[in-house]
């Protein structure tokens, strides 16, 4: 029996580090992880527990404030940071320094393109350029033979999971009439916007509700674009917020080259992700609902054609805390690591 | 002060059927309106309180078994029918003999096309089909001056409602790619698809979920390209279930013919829906929500612009049960009888 | 015709103050309310719809930051405050300084005994102490004969309006064991926390879960005891978080003195509420629900007795932005000013 | 290592036989479990993923039409009911001829005492009347030792279970004034009333909603009595209807023998549930809330005492689908069976 392996993460106390810490817990080839909370004023908690109490009555699972050198001899061998962007770009180049490889769930490392990275207001820094410039995007379907060396990982965004992995299949086969355009529809529950209260995110503004928001100007944009080659006047993305705490659904329309058949395309995605364990293709006509996909981490892609035989409707669903982050943190643990990308996911 | 107006309405115990009851009950332009079910075994409600207790307390509404000899007699001027749309086949050539004016919430009298007719299944009927041509479809913003001498009116469906008003000012302007096609990715709340028990309606099912469905082949398509003139190739319509009760917010793509402004856009529709008081247009970047028409009368329509000044993303919402059902309906009364179109509607 | 009555509003922005706001526009005796929001820092609204764009479309709603001066030479009638309890402690004294009649819907002059008032935490004030004795609680099936005549009223609490109108036939008529005990199981939604963003109002944490809070010790407890004459020891009230916007249902259960029919609790209910237009008694087996009375001014009861004649069960259900707050001080001007209390709450 | 002990469960289309599927698949110590349905009209699934597309993509879960002859030489240790009462009534008999083990997570066995069965309207039947005799109810925590040796276990409601587990510790400790009754205000997810679309379960009818049900008449009433050894006089439950789809928490009001501390009342609890896996007693004054114990097999249970010492609330959640369904019959297995409680629950 191979030696545990032992890891660390901080930003336990959101909804994807909760979620993240939950699952490293019970990883079958991990030691028991270390779990940070970012100093704040206020609180001081000393186990998870006493944040969540879903957690209370399995066992012990200390939470201390971060400091690097609670991780000095630790024999870390992989951190997770489940913190904002702004402090996963001080923090990286610190643990890259420190000889420490990341799996960031941030939007710091994501984008190769100084203007997709705009969105950001990244400073200009030559460090961080040449950790961005190594960083890899981590989507284990597209880029997991990269992942496999990387020092730091970037875990992707959860819109732009369920979008790339829709599209990915055709456009790696250029099947689509990219310069027709790519219409991206998605809608997400709450917890995507993260646990910090607003007005927006406030219980009364958002039962009974549906809202449009960030037309033309959402961070995980950059995404679509980067992994999937395609110009920003090619793609148009409109993320919705829905009265559900977490789930996403992205509904996308595309044009293919040439009219062919449900049959078809349907194959052209089996062969894709086909040993790939975490998408599932649905078979036409029965499409992916959020409910079928919650708190697993699957990406199930579904699709309509119509009667051309060219216009095609894609239905792309995750769960945003699990394929969309913690989930896909773990898998990329997994490919980082040689272990089967099931393990501790099911 | 003129007399009051009298009118009937069957089907008062759906949902659609129940707002326009309360609509009817106050409209200050009525008479006490005349509330009928339509015969089932089982209940006899007398009192429409009796199946929805909201409405206790505010003084008497009878209700009673539908039977044409309760309107002989009457001196009835107008009659609704809030029922499936094969009962509507039925009711209306009666109601037309009669000598009765209509206005029908159901999809059996809103096309004109037999190929977009096609889903309802309607039989071949040469009554059926001279009512069919002569019917008015319901949208006052567009068929304000045919609905004045309507025998038939139409009452539009409600997804239908939401795209129609969004796209109409830039269609008739001609300043739409039509070629390129209109992409509408609607989602509505869940009384829209009646109050008729089934695994689809039932809670868990619904809440925390989110569903595509009848891609391709939704009934409200026909009504889309019928009033706007566009070719079947041309449309693409998904609509979605939200978990939520009421409410609809469509999301429309479409490309302009040339580069343009927002404030231009804005303009177009302003001037377009100008003197119109159910259609409120909101100045960019604001864009509508569900909540903020929910319960009242109005479609709200925003947009967003690409930088490129062609890529243009509308948003449309309105209440399914109210713009998009039974408001709509006391909206087309109020053109019959050349009254103010908000009378009844505050 | 008579003069139109001349009112303000201070805190036209919070939950209840924007529902109460949209009463007052529309209420037939009044002219134009004055719309107030107190000086915050950041945003400046001019308008309601800037803040609720529900309300666009209607006509004007001026909206100002408030100050004293504003009110001077304007023949203000009546001022509503929709304030926390710490502002209205401070405004109410200069209110009555200026010879103006206040309904204030804040717990700040709610309470006589200073045991009750403690968990206000009010500073010891010779003024307030004055204030505070002949502000009479604005409840007007109980104490309407007071209200008509009151300088201050103090709107009830959400919660203890469903609870005292359920109880005050069966105490007043010492049908009640009260010392064996009054237990008030209470279920609300998330708008009576009010509009301030929080953990505990943050959608996540309030959708698809239930929680009791303040047992034994929330500030509505108060009321409760000293408009039924209750001691501390015969009440408990466990209030509850619903995942609703809106609306409160509270479960009530007592011991009566002898055992008795249902007809004739009825009976007594339906005696001591005759004429009261805004309580609905239900005719048993049937119990009010929330959604019954949502969106109106109606406290509905509803009632079921146990085989021995003696445990009663009390379901009682208000909206709390409605019956609860908003509507309740449209009610209480009703009285003030010898309108029929239905006026402009239809 | 043992053998693989072999179950098969029927009505694995069901809320509750869904989650019990799911549990048995996954459970270390069991080969996989033979899954069967009810045959009806119309639809005949061959794989668990055709009526629950959460399961696709885990390997195959074969669904067949149930019938005795499927079990013939099946080798089979244990057979689960998730049917309705009146079927389990017809399949335990059945069950018991064949020699099989059975937990039943229905009504049918639960009641000994005649007048409590009355509810279901059981036909007098000697067979039946025996093995009412015999089944023991399926409460770990209360009868384990009964459990391990039972032919019959009758798995317990929800409601119930949640009930019960709060009160235990007081009633088996004669800490109770339980003349003076004890109230029991229960709050239901939706998945509580079965997958049978109903006009009840309607989302329309539910979301923004609560309603009360069954007063002094719900069928878990007479377990509650019953396990607890209490008259009808002594108890009154009242179940609400929840907008959420899982989770109960029941607030429960009771009279102690004698003034106390919190201190002692927790310890009492802490002794009774010391090495009870599947309860946490929450430290005041923390109190459960459902969302902690949702898709766990925990029962969470906190309390508040009033000043005087004696007025007890407490607060009891769990999950309906695991503690009150799935999981507990899980946990009855593994009590049957002596392995740890926790075995495949985790």
């Amino acid at each position: 029996m191979p030696a545990l392996v032992k890891t660390a993460l901080v930003g336990a106390t959101g909804y994807a580090g909760f979620e993240l810490a939950r699952l490293l817990m019970r990883h079958p080839r991990l030691s028991k992880p270390m779990l940070f909370y970012r100093e704040r004023e206020g609180s001081h908690p000393e186990n998870l527990a006493e944040v969540f109490p879903q957690v209370a009555g399995n066992g012990s699972c200390e939470l201390e404030a971060f400091a690097w050198n609670r991780l000095k001899n630790a024999g870390l061998d992989l951190l997770f940071l489940a913190t904002p962007h702004e402090a996963s770009r001080e923090l990286v180049p610190q643990a890259i320094e420190q000889g420490l490889r990341v799996v960031d769930l941030s939007g710091a490392w994501r984008l190769k393109d100084s203007r997709n990275q705009q969105v950001y207001g990244f400073k200009d820094d030559a460090t961080a350029a040449q950790i961005s410039s190594k960083a890899v995007y981590g989507l284990p379907e597209l880029q997991g033979e990269h992942i496999k060396a990387a020092a730091v990982v970037a875990n992707p965004g959860c819109y732009a999971t369920s979008i790339i992995l829709a599209l990915a299949p055709l456009v790696c086969g250029g099947l689509l009439d990219v310069n027709h355009g790519v219409i991206c529809d998605s809608k997400s529950g709450v917890s995507g916007a993260g646990k910090q209260p607003s007005q927006r995110t406030h219980f009364v503004e958002v039962a009974e509700n549906l809202s449009a928001y960030a037309v033309f100007g959402h961070r995980h944009t950059g995404e679509i674009l980067e992994q999937l080659g395609l110009a920003a006047e090619q793609v148009v993305f409109t993320p919705h917020l829905l009265p559900i705490p977490r789930g996403i659904l992205s509904t996308i329309y595309v044009r293919l080259n040439q009219p062919t058949t449900v049959a078809a395309i349907e194959e052209r995605f089996r062969a894709f992700y086909g040993g790939k364990p975490w998408v599932r293709v649905f078979a036409s006509p029965k499409l992916p609902e959020i409910q079928f996909s919650l708190r697993t981490n699957f990406c199930d892609i579904g699709l309509a054609l119509a009667p051309d035989g060219q216009r095609l409707v894609l239905v792309s669903c995750l769960d945003n805390l699990m394929k969309g982050a913690a989930g896909q943190a773990i898998q990329n643990m997994n490919v980082m690591f040689g272990w089967d990308e099931r393990e501790g996911l099911h």
